[in-house]
This record gives C-alpha cells, sequence and structure tokens, in this order.
C-alpha cells in the first residue's frame, strides 16, 4: 500500500466528489465495488451517484475542507468541515476509506456531527 | 513514535477511562496538558476529570468498544461503538488523539452521530 498515493486520492476525490460534484471523475477513484456504511446513502456506486445528484440538486455550493488527513495500511482517515450552504457553522466529519491493491476506493464509513454554536472550551472541534 | 505502543495506550484509556471510569489509572496515559475539542467538555485534565465523574453518575454501564483502530505520526484514530444504556442501538464515534514523544495522550478530537434504527444499506455503520 502507498499511504501518500492514497491520501492524494482521498484529496482528490473531496474536491471532484464533494467540492466540484463531478460523478465521472469520481467514479475514476472507485474500485469494482463501493461498500456504503454511511446509513443515509444506499449501497454501490449507483448509491455514491444518487448521493452526488443530490447535493447538486440541494447543496450546489456545498464545501468540504479536510482539516486532517491519516493513512494506516489499506485505510485513509480524514476529518473534514462540510458546509452545506455558506456562511453556516457546518458540520464536523471523519470519514473513512478503504483501498484495494490497485489504490482504489473500495468501502466508506462516516460519523457527522452539527457544530454547535457554543462549546464548553475555546479550541474549536478542529 | 511508536505506532503499535500508541494504539495500545489508547486501548487502555478506553479501558480504563471510559469502560471502567477510572480517572486516576486513566490520567496515567494523558501528557502534561490534554487540549480538548470535543465541544461538551471542558479544556484539560480538569475537563476530563469532570466528564469520566458525569459519566460515572449518568451512565455506570456505559461502554465504549473500538471497532477500528489507525496510527498516523503523532495521531492514533479510533472508530468506536459506545453504548451509554445497555440494550440502546448507542452512537458511532471518531475519536482522534494526539500523541507526545512520550507515548502520553496530549489533545483529543471527536465526532459522534446517534446510530439510525433504519438504513439505505444493509452495511452497519461499522
Amino acid at each position: 500500500m502507498d499511504l501518500e498515493s492514497n491520501k492524494q486520492t482521498v484529496l482528490a476525490f473531496y474536491e471532484v466528489g464533494l467540492n466540484q460534484k463531478d460523478f465521472e471523475a469520481a467514479s475514476k477513484l472507485i474500485g469494482n465495488r463501493y461498500v456504503q456504511h454511511n446509513p443515509r446513502i444506499a449501497d454501490g456506486i449507483e448509491g455514491f451517484a444518487a448521493f452526488l445528484g443530490q447535493l447538486r440538486e440541494d447543496f450546489p455550493a456545498l464545501r468540504a475542507e479536510v482539516k486532517h488527513i491519516f493513512a494506516d495500511g489499506d485505510f485513509v482517515i480524514a476529518h473534514v468541515h462540510g458546509v452545506r450552504v455558506p456562511g453556516q457553522s457546518g458540520t464536523a466529519i471523519v470519514d473513512i476509506f478503504r483501498f484495494d491493491e490497485n489504490g482504489k476506493i473500495v468501502e466508506h464509513w462516516d460519523v457527522m456531527q452539527p457544530i454547535p454554536e457554543t462549546a464548553e472550551n475555546e479550541n474549536g472541534m478542529f
């Protein structure tokens, strides 16, 4: 596994997928399957296509900004600030991607939490 | 950085901290500071002590089960199933811990999401 190359693939996936919402470009980074663990998205590449299509309609200006990125073995983990509508506080997200031996994404998990307006500390969620 | 040793420290931190709620034991794994990014917990080792004390009172049977664990550089990332009350669906959590050069935890971020009753796929959140 080339950990650095896998990280670059994930950064490209955010850019062409979440930010540009370009399914054709994003799908080139996905392998021969895409096992989906996000409970709101249908399984497989078709589920991902439908998800991106919905984002294009509902949140065309949605942006995902990667704050930290990590790799270990087959996995890349990204700590991400997602903002659906510019100016909103947005969402703290961790995405976990599993790679196949060809450097393609084949599985995805995530956890999402709205960023609250107030906090018990001054450190922010990132 | 000894990535494997840092992973073992995090696994011990869940066991003595979250599961046994033993502040004295957990604090031995923390360095000379503990920068807290969870917006509901006060900064520092005092914030962590108060958080564990609250858990002991409110959710004495709370259990955290580590599903995946990763390490990269100074960081350990854990994908965790948290169940506050036995039998509940619980919460999907990713914790990110930063280590100092002595193998002690010095910073913590997390993202938490309640596990929904129904999902668009059959894969579960882990």
